[in-house]
């Protein structure tokens, strides 16, 4: 297989084809709705989950699984929940299984097909060719699959098909399953397991069914797994072996659905199915599920609801576009900024991470970016936010999504960022939209109903993260910071965060930007920027090293992430802030960012921190009992990675951060390596680069990331230099020198901007707009609705005089 | 296969083989020490924990397994933890794994060996002959392996083994393994996952490191699972393929231990190896163990420290030996009540079911059965438990056996049978060391440090049962009494249970027994047996359904368990004590028996309840959300229907008394129904045999169950009527029918009965005492070390009128 690439684009890049199941085997795909999520792997295997409102399986493990956050690097397994199609060449006796778990036949086509709004395969084996799809519904806990078989011969073919759904382990209480021949489905019940009787009245209105339902009627069935399986296992189970399956329900045995289809293929010739696999609460709404996708009624329609859902489906994640599209020299860079990067912001922004509790930062940075898609779901997500804050101005852990939900795993530690997300996160939001109306709206606080405006709100957090520093001015860590599991630093009280101190510096700097835009409380805004240089001072004063700046300073006072450290000697995240804040000068910032490629850059991005910590150290925490080069302890954590790149671009130094951006992204080059689709940007590639050389690249797989947001706020503000301020649009594009040209559409205030980047041969930037000079890089007066022109010129080489 | 019997029991009963894998598939046996417990199934799949100080993992399932008590009917997969040996001969390329899993090769010969003291395996496949023996410490948590491969041709063979053993996903946080040759070892290493920094000091003493050491040196070796496996699959690793393992480490990757040792076998030659499995905390350790079990010390022993833990480790297992002994014409009867029964109320009494917490009534009742092995244990208990006894003389839901232990699981649910078991417990204390002293012992509360008596705990502890009765006179059953899900009936506070009132009327006659025989209070003696039949009264006056005894009153005042409910219309256990307790009259009684005759009896024991409930039913409660026939809801639940047999005891019916015991042991006939060897006792069989007849049978694999004491007390009170009594043997055997002799060596304070009953032609029992005729059936004067002679004289024909 090596006459071609391991993966490629669509012209257009809304879909992406994985040639191989073993080259990435671990690459996935996902897909959800209000109501779940499924990571669907190129293999067969799937992480699925629907909310109840905390994350519920219908598709289990084979054992007793824990109730826990997403995994990095999941671990699969032969009977790892998974969607497997076993195909049997009646004539022959030949089996294989599409798309390739669990027979692992090898095959003669693999096509393993992502497009934003469905996962698919196409496989070819023993002259037939399979194809199957899988979507979801806009708002259901079902996944709906197509399969079509396809006899690619000459002769006439008798096949059997057998769509194996997982449905494993449901509960030590009560399981069970069997064929409904009514609901022509495959019904699992079972009572999920629970002992005080305090809890049974929410466990009773679970949705505690597993359904696999067809819209043809199978041949035959079994709905008990083990029997299925027989001495053959997985890979060749025994119930294969004879002519029908034998109809055996699972009586308190684990559960399968499985289902038996025969259809003789004349040559050339196609069939297909439908399939609908999901949870629910009664075998009514089965039957209404099954009612409303597979009746067609030809009053209103001329499809089923199979296909109109589908459809639906495509609009939701279509809905999903970014106010940005560029068209660069780099294709495969602009599918993923046009079509995947958005898709993945648009993911956070709109389903939270399918949390009913996400931790505060996560819930204003994700909704941050979704400023670029649907600004008012940004704004609705900041008063849901500051409604919860209490009245001393202090932000919780995490944001209550539910009426039921509780603050659960990590938000359970208490963190000292959470109030540095506001302003910065509003930020982005007024850029977009120049909404000042938001800074007026009068909320409430989780302590008490007496409202405040917005901005008052924003003033109490600021004073809350002014207040909580010690005697040099530097901010106290508790438990952690941005970083969760730091969570020794401070625990008893006296250390402190340099990283911390400087977010809290740059919302400060980025509060008094917006009070100065949106109020005329100057008073305010002179001292914000007075604590803010306070600050930066006295991290500057405490915790310059020398060459870059330390981490942070213990409880019993010792800096830490300095030269003296033989492992976590420096961290990436003060570097990036202190150019934020203002608290680096030129020099510092030439000294640090020299320090960073030395010690902390690799081919796969730069490292969180380095080296990692290869011993527990007490004075830094959890953090450093993590594997060296897995996620914070020195994994190239993209969230780490993406402030840097974001703070390089607001000192101009484009190529850099453009080669941050780059570097995030899987490519033919190192997608192996990898082992990861470039269909998102996960949370982490393993660092360690220079201790486990072998593993450093290997993506978590987690698509849950701060990252994107960040992301796409360097491709308007940074790449693109298309800025809002105040209404205004701010024209200061950075093009890696290695682009002579880039066309952008960019979406803002209502009016689209077309606009064409070219180097010239010239000394400054010169902005035509509807063939107009501009006089400075501001355009202003823009008018909803219009389209406007602009073309940029940019001199031949970048500027580095920036800082 | 079908020429020989499933399995056989040696000569002497002291063990049982298995001749086939796949007959009884989830067959397994278990081994204990203070430290762990292992769970190992016939072919090759392992459930392992031990004790720091809440069970804990070394050998992890594939993914992140729920931290929870021990399920029944334990689901087996292709990638559950196991031990397993690939045997690769070099000269073909075959492969094949003993015992069995994972390649599942049709085998020449498989012999599952199951001693109390270990657990062995001969497979013969291949020509080649491969023996394991599993066996632990007396106090570590390490397994012992031997294993022997031996050249059964007449050729010259090169024989590649590589033990494969499961370390499964060990951590999110950090996991690893690598082969340490200083050691000859893979040593897996894993930090815990938490999140909170309080959780750090304890997490921090935890044995994180797992490892397989070997007494040689092994050719290859390889730590990394999914390299291993490859594409292969487990059944078909592709690391086989290769001449040599590769080798490869895990870095936070799923770790596994696997050995490759190639042997050059002259014909009929053997070779042999031993292994050690388990849990460190440091290398250090895993070095001592090194050194102590595979150094040979000349000057101290022939033997290196395995045989000689070994050694140790079968004289702890033979020292739990009941004081009965029987020869009854049934010899596998005889071998179950002579080796198996004891063994299994050994490890209830000596290791209290690997918890911290066991449940108080579970506690009380496995040390009721540690009467008849070590009673000096028995006692400890009691003293542990009253300690733990409110000053208001309620008793806790659990007790708590280590300082760091909490009520758990369960135990966070009230419970209001827990003070019932006080005397009935301590009854058979007395009964078989006549040990008064206890009674008198001061005792503190949990609540109080002012001491008491037992016999002031006890008197404490039945005040608490009469106090908590409604206006009836019957007892409040809260959230539960002996049956657990039993939790809404009377959560709001009305709700009654006959078994609870019939229970405590019964301790209260037991403790009258009691106070009679060893104290002078004879007002109290008649008040608590005033109180019984004031209870036995108001259960006959509210309960009595006619032809039997109803379960209990729900809070909203409907009787259940009678006739008029279509679903749980009779449970067992009300009957059972209403004859304990002295509640039914003959008429009564017989009427009862006849009922569970016909609607609870089945092949494999009598039913808990029936009809099983195949709805929720919220005014019973979670009991009828679990599956028909499972469990409490309709299984023929032993911990019951031994309360049934010994009842039927009481009332000389000991043919239908005996049934039910042979009903508790697999046989021959009924093993691959039951899906389990008599090695041991399960807590079920299913039920609903009516309803689910083809599951009906099966066993719960669980050997953790009340139902031993008690059977271990019907064989010392009831078959072989040796009752001890203030001191006096009282003599009152009751044969089945079927029998017309049987010989008994019985142990009672310190002296030796050797018994032999015979049926004659005689209309009254028969006592001769070395030689001469007792005048009544009660031996007095019992002499310390003296040996009697015990010749007993029964009647052809059971009496039927002992009610």
């Amino acid at each position: 297989m090596s006459d071609r690439n391991t993966y490629s684009f669509a012209h257009d890049g809304q879909s992406i084809t994985l040639h191989s199941p073993t080259e990435l085997p671990n690459a996935s795909g996902f897909l959800w709705n209000s109501q779940m999520m499924i990571n669907m792997n190129c293999r067969g295997y799937a992480i699925s989950q629907f909310m109840q409102p905390e994350p519920a399986k219908y598709s289990y493990a084979p054992n007793m699984e824990a109730k826990t956050f997403m995994q990095p690097e999941h671990a699969y397994f032969s009977h790892h929940p998974g969607r497997f199609f076993y195909i049997k060449d009646e004539d022959t006796g030949e089996i294989f299984s599409a798309p390739y778990e669990p027979v692992r036949a090898s095959l003669d086509a693999f096509d393993f097909v992502l497009n934003k709004h469905n996962i698919n395969w196409v496989i070819r084996k023993l002259d037939i060719e399979v194809q199957l799809s899988l979507s979801l519904t806009v708002d259901k806990p079902i996944e709906l699959w197509t399969v079509a078989i396809k006899n690619l011969s000459d002769r006439a073919r008798n096949i059997s098909v057998y769509p194996y759904f997982s449905i494993g382990y449901m509960s030590w209480l009560n399981q069970s399953a069997a064929f409904d021949s009514y609901l022509n489905a495959i019904v699992a019940t079972c009572v999920t397991p629970y002992q005080k009787v305090e809890d049974y009245p929410k466990l009773k209105e679970f949705k505690d069914k597993t359904f696999l339902i067809a819209d043809r009627k199978p041949i035959s069935w079994t709905a008990n797994q083990k029997a299925f399986e027989g001495e053959g296992g997985l890979h060749n189970p025994c119930a294969l072996t004879n002519q029908y399956l034998a109809k055996e329900e699972a009586i308190y045995e684990t559960p399968v659905a499985v289902l038996q289809y025969q259809f003789n293929l004349a040559p050339q010739i196609s069939k297909s199915l439908k399939l609908i696999f999901g949870a629910a609460k009664t075998n009514d709404d089965i039957a209404q599920i099954k009612e409303h996708f597979f009746t067609t009624r030809q009053e209103n329609r001329l499809e089923d609801g199979f296909t109109d859902e589908l459809k639906q489906y495509e609009n939701y994640v279509n809905s999903g576009k970014s106010n940005i599209n560029i068209a660069s020299p780099d294709a495969e860079f602009n599918h993923v900024i046009n079509h995947w990067l958005p898709r993945q912001v648009f993911y956070h922004g709109d389903v939270n991470r399918l949390s009913t509790d996400p931790q505060t930062r996560n819930y204003l940075q994700d909704n941050m970016g979704m400023s670029y898609i649907t600004p008012s779901l940004t704004k609705q997500s900041f008063i849901t936010s500051l409604s919860q804050q209490l009245s001393s101005g202090v932000m919780p852990d995490g944001i209550l999504l539910h009426p039921d939900a509780e603050l659960k795993y990590i938000n359970q530690v208490p963190h000292t960022d959470h109030c540095v997300w506001l302003p910065i996160c509003l930020s982005v939001y007024l850029s977009e939209t120049n909404d000042q109306s938001l800074l007026n709206q009068q909320i409430p606080f989780v302590d008490s109903a007496k409202t405040q405006s917005v901005k008052q709100h924003i003033d109490l957090a600021m004073e809350s993260l002014i207040a909580a520093r010690d005697h040099r001015g530097l901010s106290f860590i508790q438990q952690g910071d941005w970083c969760d599991p730091m969570n020794m630093v401070g625990h008893k009280g006296k250390g402190v965060s340099a990283w911390l101190s400087l977010a809290t510096a740059y919302a400060l700097n980025t509060w008094a930007d917006l009070c100065e835009i949106y109020t005329n409380d100057h008073d305010k805004t002179e001292y914000y920027r007075k604590i803010a240089t306070e600050i930066n001072e006295a991290v500057n004063l405490n915790l310059w090293d020398g060459k870059w700046y330390g981490r942070g300073i213990t409880d019993d006072n010792v800096v830490f992430g300095v030269h003296k450290d033989v492992e976590g000697r420096i961290y990436l995240n003060p570097q990036s802030w202190s150019i934020l804040s203002g608290a680096a000068n030129k020099d510092k910032i030439c000294s640090m960012l020299d320090e960073v490629k030395q010690q902390l850059s690799t081919p796969f991005g730069d490292m969180m921190l380095a080296p990692s910590y290869t011993t527990m150290r007490d004075d830094v925490g959890r953090l450093t009992q993590k594997h060296p080069g897995v996620s914070e302890n020195g994994a190239v954590y993209n969230h780490a990675a993406i402030f840097y790149a974001y703070s390089l671009y607001t000192i101009n130094k484009g190529d850099e951060a453009f080669s941050i951006l780059k570097k995030m992204i899987p490519s033919l080059d190192d997608a192996e390596k990898r082992g990861q689709l470039p269909n998102f940007i996960p949370n982490y590639y393993r660092g360690a680069y220079k201790q486990f050389p072998n593993q450093a690249g290997r993506s978590s797989q987690l698509f849950n990331t701060g990252t994107v947001a960040w992301f796409q706020r360097c491709i308007v503000e940074g790449l693109c230099g298309l800025k809002g301020v105040k209404g205004e649009l701010v024209i200061y594009p950075q093009l890696p020198s290695h682009w002579n040209e880039m066309e952008i559409t960019r979406l803002y205030l209502g009016a689209q901007f077309n606009v064409k980047i070219v180097r010239k041969n010239i000394n400054e930037m010169y902005i035509k707009l509807d063939g107009k000079k501009l006089s400075n890089n501001i355009i202003s007066n823009i008018k909803q609705g219009k389209s406007y022109d602009l073309n940029i010129s940019i001199p031949l080489k970048n500027s580095d005089n920036g800082i």
